[in-house]
């Protein structure tokens, strides 16, 4: 399925090493990873999915598709500003997020607006994200979630 | 100032009559409402700044202008669904939320995203979100906090 | 009833004149003026409107409201740059162009996708709009194309 | 490169043959092709570039990614309904249109917004649109002015 990976578009080091876990994790079991397109978490998912041979989709704020990260695979210029925030949730059947500010937060809510099942990665502390303390146990938990029937399926 | 009122679809009778008595505050106090243009929470709002005297702007979801309620005086209509959530924020020097679930907390991520000062009555228990017991203290809080400078100009 | 003008953001003198002809006109009938808020046509527009006391509002691609033109009475930001095109041409029950480029077309385009009668004033020469050749006849045909039922209500 | 492929949502068996073999022959030269995910031309386009091993993109109005079309191998929802013509036509370095109503024409006009080079079979004629015969003299054309520098390149 398609696994929207949203957080932080500047991390430290450990974050991102745990976004790319993430990614790899989410690419090695067959899922495709659905991002915003620029820095920080959203290219180190990338890189680990890619890493895993699992397409990534960047959905980006500005006009430019040139502007994603090296790691995505298919870039789409929305032009939208963070309003597209909106579209990184609707394209996954379930959301990933780890760490991450406004704009996350932004995700997490519409997550509850679609309806798709949310895990968190040392994220924001609101009620609907399962907190969980790695990326196997991410995966685990959207897999179980969205195959429930709480996602698009 | 306008001032963004967010918060709950459907709400229980309590918390209209809170989301009124903000909005006639706002209206007394010279204030404009902007909102998501439907019921609970955003219709009662404008209800009271509309009592106050005050405009009220009502940014749809949909693509007919008159799905706004009675009580705004200008319906805008977007057509983008959950996506204008990001647009009831913009339009805002400040934010004050009401009750509310998954919307009204990407509303919440909009206002950090966008540097928008938030009050928050009966809301989401997030960082960033000042939580206040009346409408006249979230009124208070909104006009001192956009007046350091922390709002649009 | 609410008029989206559409038109060139930067025109000679002589398509101002005729755009600010057309915002008095429309004023005087009682109508409000929607555009995209910015300059050109749409200044001229709504300058002639507010000089017949209507209201103007301004449906701007940027996210600050405050780059309306002075014009505008209720500015909208939608951050959504010229996909909101889309919403200028919504939020009219009838469109009206005067010269303009492709940002224009693509308001044509919408005003037939959103089933809304349009009169064209030295604009693009394409099926479905009618051509006028003064802003009273502009006026005339969308109050009687309007009023005919081939508008929103 | 990719190119945005425009035209009528529902056309008959000749025009969708047309379209079918643009998609063909955009995909045998090596491009992709982006649509908006629904019937029609988007559909047929789709099916002659899948045919030709290429990869195509669909940016639907809708909240669904599955009401794509059966041939877009990358749905994109946006939700945005009509609005979401902005985001076929800058997702590609040139414009191809077929037929087409309001939607198209809407997309012609973005295509001059955006400064992306058009080739037109049996669409709207206007300015700006090179008018060709054949599938073969639409990639011709778009290779050529999106070589020139004309295109995002």
């Amino acid at each position: 399925m398609r696994v929207s990976v949203v957080g932080g578009g500047r991390v430290d080091r450990e974050t991102a090493d745990l976004a790319r876990r993430l990614g790899r994790e989410l690419g090695e079991r067959g899922h495709e990873v659905v991002c915003g397109g620029r820095g920080g978490v959203m290219a180190a998912a990338c890189r680990g999915a890619r890493e895993a041979g699992a397409r990534t989709v960047g959905i980006l704020p500005g006009e430019d598709p040139a502007a994603a990260n090296d790691h995505v695979e298919v870039p789409i210029a929305t032009g939208l500003g963070h309003a597209r925030n909106a579209l990184v949730v609707l394209n996954g059947e379930a959301v990933i997020a780890v760490d991450g500010g406004g704009g996350t937060l932004s995700e997490i809510g519409f997550a509850a607006v679609y309806d798709r099942p949310i895990a968190g990665l040392g994220t924001h502390d609101v009620p609907g994200v399962e907190a969980v303390d790695a990326p196997e146990a991410a995966v685990d938990y959207v897999e179980r979630a969205a195959g429930d029937g709480r996602g698009r399926d």
